[in-house]
This record gives structure tokens, sequence and C-alpha cells, in this order.
């Protein structure tokens, strides 16, 4: 029997999901799957800004993708994707070359700058564990420095969100609680420290409930953040950012920008000669790529829009971890010869935390705030645990403070 | 009556021990006390290696002034001392000037950085509570690092300890502890990491019995640290240092070089006019400056020359302590019109802590090393913290982790 190999680029929730899936609907003689990623673990990317403010540690968000991965049914590769050949049927890695029979690219976002000068060299991200737990520890060594300095240094203490979409707000809801420990720990008066949200629509959270957005400010303020919106970030150096409200610029000295405002498919979706729309594949209603047959595309690279409105869908880990269900299933079916499924996302809502104990969301056509909402983000978040790993893994790294 | 009015100028070994003895040994009817400081704590400089190493959080070495110092008997003044003028009887703070009839100073030390270039600028000392965690945040923020960057820097890996005596020593001991805990946390090998003492004598701990120098240096080296014994520091850069060795310059890579080389009495005693003798003051046996009647020395400030050898007793804490003892019980003499006491050093022997559970000791005449050497060293704290503010104070801040 010539059994088919299946590749999976990238252990984000699409892939992880899907290589979850598959391993428990193929039987070992069927096909050979691999999983490739950069490292030996997957991340929950939606609790890295809690990583980053540094009010939950990156082991939790962490998760071994052999405590999920069976590897006598599922290949583990641990290498870098530099390019895919779609018409070859191979993918180019950092150390070696892989053949496909049938591939998932599950590659994930990275950030976009628009070509704002700066924030390349000096802004930080919140992206993967690597630049979450830098700007933890540069948050602590901008504290730490602060005294050692004759000169007291405002931009030490002052912190800028770009962009006041989803992570903007939950950053800084996250950090709002952790700034109070921080001053404690470095001896630093609370009302020397700035959080600042710039946002360059005129209102943040563009397209939420008005009532629940207002919610949400009034909930940051009352800790100490402020707001800037209609603002635009024109350029971000070393210690200060320059940006444009009602057509002046200003400039506003901070060490931590922080930025939030864009990012984009991973770009070696585009680079490799798919055809793209905005960076993304725009996939046929089976979740393959419009140009082979063989290539599934999955979360933030796929491309999908709603039927109805005719607009996109945001890149949202809820929607990758329901792509997963139907790309292991259509690539079974591919191999079984049957039919392929159709995928149709189930908006189960938005909730967004404000921090530990607050939250804002819309789910189910309700709107909610407060502990309610947060309950139901902590929940949510055991969901995708229970189903991606079973009991054992949402008792190791579920969120169960719901009264803390 | 006409109340004396006795100032003390450092809340350091020394001068907290001089206040504590003082509010017990006076009557309030007898004299008015004052302590300066600029901190409303204490610490224990003998720590500080820990709080910078981060194998102990700075608070345990921090001790709130107001813990041993009851303010209904000694006024606390939060300021910092700029000029001493004891022909006016006076002393120059930021925020104003206090008169004194008696003067205790115990201001402690500062670094010393013989002019070699680029230390002040860019090499990190362990002098202050400021400074510890400062470096404790620099370590971590360059791990942190070291995976966000396309091109892996040593420098960021490399550590390098400029001097191999007490300071130097303790601290590299604590390092090689806390190493395996950064590297861990910030995904990086073990063996990437460089721990190197840089010695300008032929060995390090100089002065100290060969057997037990051989012992350190084995534990040390067992855990990964390296000497580079008769090197001079001739520059630190951003990241790098230039170093001679045999006649020849050399360069390393690194982002922190620790300068644990140097120390030197506080210098505003020099600039307020004293005779001093390498910046410090040889005090009469009665622990007062030559020169001033109502002016006491004690601590790193104060010199006192050993009458057989001839050579100065080292400023260690130990001795400070001992001082403060001669300098309470001669300002209430002073204040009675009594004789006032010499004072002798009670040598009670040197421990040097190699990280935890290890230790190097010449006490009582006898040799120590290992877990009975760090047993030593640590009842030995304890008993400082017990003399200082009762058993509360121990309970608080002492070492129990004998077993550990």
């Amino acid at each position: 029997m010539n059994k088919k190999h299946i590749v999976i680029l990238g252990a984000g929730y699409g892939g992880m999901m899907t290589a979850a899936k598959l391993q428990k609907n193929l039987h070992p003689n069927e096909a050979e799957i691999t999983l490739i990623n950069k490292n030996d673990y997957h991340y929950q990317t939606t609790w890295l800004h809690e990583n980053a403010a540094g009010t939950l540690h990156h082991d939790r968000t962490k998760i071994k993708i052999k405590d999920v991965i069976d590897s006598n049914k599922v290949k583990i590769v641990l290498d870098e994707v530099k390019c895919i050949k779609p018409e070859e049927k191979a993918v180019k890695l950092q150390n070696g070359a892989i053949h496909y029979d049938t591939l998932i690219i599950g590659l994930g976002f990275e950030t976009a700058t628009f070509g704002i000068p700066g924030i390349k060299e000096h802004a930080f991200t919140i992206g993967n564990i690597n630049n979450a737990r830098l700007l933890r520890e540069h948050l602590d060594f901008n504290f730490a420095s602060y005294h050692n300095e004759l000169e007291k240094k405002n931009a030490r203490l002052n912190i800028v969100i770009g962009g006041g979409g989803f992570t903007g707000i939950e950053f800084a809801g996250e950090l709002a609680n952790r700034i109070p420990q921080l001053c404690e720990e470095y001896d630093i008066e609370k009302a020397q420290v700035r959080i600042i949200i710039m946002e360059g629509a005129a209102t943040v959270l563009p397209g939420f409930d008005e009532q629940l957005v207002e919610y949400a400010m009034n909930s940051l303020e009352s800790r100490g953040v402020e707001f800037i919106n209609g603002a635009l970030l024109r350029e971000c150096k070393k210690d200060s950012i320059v940006y444009e409200k009602d057509g002046k610029l200003c400039e506003l000295p901070t060490m931590t920008t922080i930025w939030a405002a864009g990012v984009r498919a991973n770009s070696i979706v585009e680079k490799s000669g798919f055809e793209t729309n905005g960076g993304k594949v725009e996939v046929r209603c089976d979740m393959r790529t419009p140009d082979f047959e063989d290539v599934f595309v999955i979360g933030d690279c796929a491309l999908i829009k709603n039927q109805e409105t005719g607009r996109a869908y945001p890149p949202t880990a809820q929607i990758a971890i329901q792509q997963a269900e139907t790309v292991a299933n259509n690539v079974k079916a591919s191999i079984h010869q049957e039919e392929m499924d159709s995928f149709t996302p189930n908006l189960q809502g938005t909730i967004t935390s404000l921090g530990n104990n607050d939250a804002i969301a819309e789910v189910f056509g309700r709107k909610l705030f407060g502990w309610k909402a947060s309950c139901m983000k902590k929940m949510s978040d055991n969901r995708y645990l229970l189903k991606l790993g079973g009991l054992s893994l949402l008792m190791k790294k579920g969120k169960f403070n719901f009264f803390y």
C-alpha cells in the first residue's frame, strides 16, 4: 500500500488541532503524518498579552506538543519553514526539505508595520512567547533603572500601546493590574506611571457594541489608562514616539511602545507563489487553495468571506479551531476518496478581557460585562484545552481562578 | 535642661545599630536623637549579591527603619546628605540643613573605578538595593532578548565579574545557582552561558587560606564558573571588555560586566574637610575624628589600624556592628561626662558564601567549608538580626533554610 504523506506546517491553533484530530481519525496504515514547527511547544496566542504584562507565567501559555500529539502517530519535526514549492509538492526548511502528498498550511500571522519608521527597530510586539517575555523583562528593566539614574526619565515609566483593538485593550487591562506590583517592587509612585492607548479611529475597539466599549474605557480609566483616539503613530524612536493628532505632530517620551495595530498573514505564503488577497489565500469552501488540489490553508493565512456581508471573517482562534475540524475531515475524505465538507463558521461571539475579573462580551446575541464576561472568557479558554488535549491538559493549563 | 542633639548619618550596619543602642541607653530627656537616611529602609549589604543574582528577593534584604527604630525616641529624617560642616556643627541635606551637638558619620562606601574608562557608564555594581535589582533585571532582559534577535549575540550570555574578592566570589556563587533557572525560563542551553571572574592578582580571594581558596575555585568551576587570573581590566564598553593579560590586550564580548574590584569610603567625608587617609578618617581609639571632639565616624568611613601589624582592618559589617556598641557607649558617656571606651575589634573570622549550601570559612582559628561553613554564615546573619531588632526581626528576615 502506498501511504500518503500528510504534512502540517505550524503548531498554532489550526495546525495543532488538525494534528490532534488526524491522529484520532486516521489509522497509521492509511497515512503518514508530519507536524513541522519551530519550537517543541504550541502556545495560546490569546494569552500572550498576560505573559507580556507579567500577570501570567508563559509556562502556562506553552503546551508541549508531545503532551498532546502522540509521536507514534504523528512525526514531529522541529524546524523552520523557509518556502513552499506547491508545484514540486515540497517544503523547504531551514535544515532540509520535505515532500508531501497533502499539505496543511497553518503558519499564522506576523507583524505588519505599514512602513511606519522605527516600529521594527524600537517597538515591542506581542506575537510569540519570545517577544512576550522580552516585553515583560523590558518593563521590569525600565522600572529597575529608574532610581539608578541621577536624572529621572519619564520615558522609562510612560508606556504607549499603539492600537486600541483587541490586543491593545487586553494588554492594557493586564498592565493596569501589573503596574501597582511593579511600583511596589521598584519603589516608584503609581502616579508617575502612564499607560497610553493610541488609536487611529475615533474610538477603541471599532465594531464592538458602543455601550460595552464605554464600559471597557471606564474600567481601564479607573485603573489609570489614558486614551488618545484619532491619533496616528508617525515614528517610533528609541526613547519617544511622534504622532499626529488634529493635523499637528506631537512627541511623547517613552522607551516602551507596544505595536498592537497591525498583523498580516505569514509572508511565506505570498512568497511561495500562492494566489493571495491581501497576503491571505482565499480558500475554497473545503479550505483548499484555489490553485492546488492538495493544499489546505487554515487560520490566519486563510481568507473566508461572509457570504451575506461580503466581508472577511476576522482571524481568530475560534475560527481556526473550527476550521481544523473541517480540514481534518476533508483530509480523511480525500484519502478515502469521499466527498469533502464545506466550512461554515459558527460565530459564538467575542469576549475581550480587561484584566483579571473584568471583561466585555457579545455572546449568543447577548451583552455581558464584568465578572460574568470574565468567567465566560476563562470557560471558553478551558473548553479549547479540553478539546485539544482532554481532561489532563485542562487540569494542567486551565484557568480556574473564577473568584480570584 | 539643655537637651543635646545627636545626629546619625546613614542607616547602614553602623548607623542603624548605633541608633538602636542609643534608643535603649538614653532617656528621652537626656538627648534628642535624629537618624538621617536616604531611604526609609536599612539593607543588609552582605546579602545584596543574592538580590543581584536573583536568588533572594530584595524585600528580605530590606529592613524598614521603623521596624527597628522607635520613632518616639529617634526622629527619622528621609533626606540625602550633601555635605558636613564640622566647624558650624551642621549638616547640609538635599532638602535643608540640620544642627548637631554630637555627630555620628556612618555614610558607608561608594564604588571606586580607579579611572578605568567605561566602568562608570557600562559596568554594574552591587552596592545598594537599586543597583542590585537593576543587575537582576538586566540579566533577565539579556536572556529574554537572546531568542528575539536573528543574529544570536554571545555578549548577552557572557557575564564578566571584575574582581575576585569577597563580593565577586559570592556573586559568582549565587549566579552559578541562578543560571540554570534563567536557562529554563528563556529556553537557552546552559553550555552557551559563561560566567568569568577576572582578577588582577595571581589568585582569587587574596589573603584567604590557600586550601580554602582551592576549595572555592573547585566548587565554582564545577558549576561552570571560569577564572582569568592575573588579568587587568583596561576598558569596559557597552558590549565588550578589554583586558590585559601577560602583556597582551584581549577583548571579550559581554553586555554584563559587574565591577566588584573597588570600593572607597563615601567621598562626602573627604569633601567635607575632615583629615583623611585614603578617603577614610583615621579615628581615635574612642572612634572620634582626630580634629573634632563631637564627631564620631563608624563603619566604612572609619580607618582603624591593627596595632600589631600596622595594617588597616577591613571594612566589614562585623566590625561596623562592633563599633556601634562602642560609639553608642561613648555618646552616652559624653552626655554623662564620663570616660569613653576604646574600641578593640573582636575578629571572629571570615565566611565567604559560594552560593546556597556552600561556603568557606576561617572562624575561631578553624577552617570550615561546604555545608558547615554555609550554616555558620546563616547563623552569623541571623545573630545580627537578633541583635538589631530582636526575635521579631529575626523571624521576619532570618535565614532558616539550613537544609535546603
